[in-house]
């Protein structure tokens, strides 16, 4: 990945940057309503924020795009989100803390079951539990054999499962054998270049060996392979940027592209308050904070409007915590918009506002999708943020004589 | 630098565009106020002007980067401003009217004090006089001895300086020898690419030199040097366009910049009142005029928000001046912005006017940073206002059937 302008600029300084980031934040009216999920909401405490704020809209990817988390986060943090788009494999490596390797390829996988003419009955074998999925990770480790490349089976959540081979000669461009239906078998792994022809015919083998050890479990009895991904390493915020950087986020994927771009990985709490707690901690030990609430995407994916509006009001009774340690620059947004009318991420642009001494005031009152029309920021996209965050605390020279 | 789409599309017609151009116009409020130093000026001529124009505000380089002169420039005058960034030499040298072939290499130098261990006390050299560096540079040109290649020593202003090597095989890349601190020595310069060794010896040689011829200087004892660069010809207004451009500015730094562009230069002018005599004296000999006014940069740098107030509201005093000529397309806007709050350039996108005849009318009533934000125009990049200017005066062909 090529160094951007911005990493030319950037100095040091001791200024504090907090990344607020409500997940899925952005919406839509619903039915016959015509007002979005922040704008129902009772927000004191954003609304105040906002007046003294620089306000807009970001555009995760592209107009039209509706991103994953993956990009939508690589984007906030300053990444072409388009450049940086990797196998949900790496991703979910990073997200349980594995560490991968140059020579490493990984892959998501999610246990399955199918009948005895091998059609998938159950794309998740019931979501059977993460003991029961340990267990039978164990049971893979015991008795599969590969001999070419080293194999890595980890347990994630749930059916969830994260393969990884390492070795030399292996490419990641192989195609996925989940057919993403039930009713039908599982595809067979295709190298999609030369270079992945290894990857792809280890895979057969692994997968055959798979049907047999697994056959007698009651559930779990296959495995489906999604995004298949080499590991390329990153530049990290720290080279980047030159900024000692925390994640506080309690999902794996949050963390995992945290983990990529080099943060440190404050460990799980169990809810939006610890979060706080940990922030509050961990204040003066970092350059850059990004925490990651997750309660308004779950609503918004739920299409539980009421419940969004509700995680909103939460969010906004935490937020006197935030501003109470005084950042340099406080920019609260979301990754992407969840409206609950869709019950999905979506395209559309994401209120954000920027807080910090040299916000130029413009006559947004609100953090809604309406109010951050009339913002000083415009339009932009979510890539540029990180900038404007980095020119807010003074952490960029000049460009030029 | 490539040809844009716009060069491949413009047309001659006798139509007559300027860019007034109100150095560091863009602010931001100060501590406690809410009101930029547009926002507080009276202004009524730049009000009335802006009701009848399409308003919108210019990104100088990108979000969240603060521009120097040189990149600000260039952009107004539609070339891209990273591609067009250059050493501060060539911009130094064109300046002062130091006319560079394909052969040089130019660097800006800072006459500076030292003590007896060499190292730095003053990088200014105490600010000495115009007079007293000529005298200092006919001294340096009878004493210093290079023969490999040809070497001018140009006084600039006050303390700096213009050194140009002319010969074959000199690179540009060379690293500046000021240390940008005192109580050190100034640096060597270092090659910093094998094509530049060249450069970086020779520059080594004559700073020995320097060295001993200046030893006897209560306070110009030494040269510090800056911002190597390599002549390259740019594609100018009139290749680019086909405009006859004239620059009207006081100051070497843009003069510099409109000089590399291929404007004629007017001589310098004791005001602006005097600027503007510049302009209708000329008005009609040129398509194109670059009116620049320094002083609400220079109020801005100061930190004094009164005085950048009133620096606006005398320029607003002289603007029936320039309307009284009818030109077709009269651009109003910075460079870049430089609050008073901040004392020095900054990020902030700057507001513009766009008057013609065909502009779309917007519901901006004022050239200000709120007012712009409903601006027909929207944020833009700077380098896209020159073909929006060409297009207002029905310079541009229409693209394709």
């Amino acid at each position: 990945m090529k160094d951007s302008l911005i990493d030319t600029l950037t100095e040091q300084n001791h200024t504090k940057i907090v990344f607020l980031i409500l997940d899925g934040v952005g919406g839509l009216h619903l039915g016959d309503g015509t007002q979005t999920e922040l704008e129902t909401a009772r927000t004191p405490n954003l609304d105040s924020l906002a007046r003294r704020s620089s306000n807009g809209l970001i555009i995760p990817v592209a107009p039209g795009v509706t991103p994953g988390s993956g990009p939508a986060h690589f984007a906030l943090f300053g990444y072409d989100p388009v450049e940086a788009n990797i196998g949900r494999g790496v991703l979910e490596a990073a997200g349980i803390g594995f560490q991968l390797t140059d020579r490493d390829v990984a892959v998501r996988g999610n246990f399955a079951t199918v009948d005895s003419q091998g059609r998938i009955t159950d794309r998740r074998a019931g979501r059977i539990s993460t003991e029961e999925n340990k267990r039978i990770c164990e049971k893979l480790r015991r008795e599969i054999n590969i001999d070419e490349v080293e194999l890595f089976i980890e347990p994630v959540k749930e059916h969830r499962v994260l393969l990884v081979l390492r070795g030399d000669g292996l490419g990641g461009a192989v195609s996925d054998t989940d057919p993403q239906a039930t009713s039908v078998q599982p595809l067979e792994p295709q190298a999609q270049d030369p270079a992945s022809q290894k990857t792809a015919q280890i895979m057969k083998h692994f997968l055959d060996q798979v049907r047999k050890v697994l056959a007698d479990e009651p559930q779990a009895n296959m495995i489906t392979l999604r995004g298949f991904a080499k590991h390329q390493p990153y530049p990290t915020m720290q080279e980047r940027y030159g900024l000692r950087s925390l994640c506080i986020a309690n999902y794996p994927m949050y963390r995992g592209v945290a983990f990529l771009v080099g943060m440190d990985i404050h460990p799980v709490t169990p809810d939006a308050s610890s979060q706080l707690d940990a922030l509050e901690k961990n204040f003066t030990n970092y350059d850059f904070h990004f925490v990651h609430l997750k309660s308004t995407d779950k609503a918004g994916e739920d299409g539980d409007f009421n419940a969004k509006v509700r995680a909103i009001e939460e969010i906004d009774g935490l937020l006197p915590r935030v501003t109470a340690l005084q950042p340099d620059v406080l920019v609260v947004t979301g990754d992407h918009s969840t409206p609950s009318a869709l019950r999905s991420h979506s395209w559309h642009p994401v209120p954000v506002l920027l807080y910090s001494k040299y916000s130029r005031l413009d006559e947004a009152t609100r953090l809604t999708e309406k109010e951050c029309l009339k913002g000083a920021l415009g339009q932009f996209s979510s890539k540029d943020l990180m900038a404007l965050a980095l020119a807010h605390s003074l952490r960029l020279k000049k460009f030029g004589a």
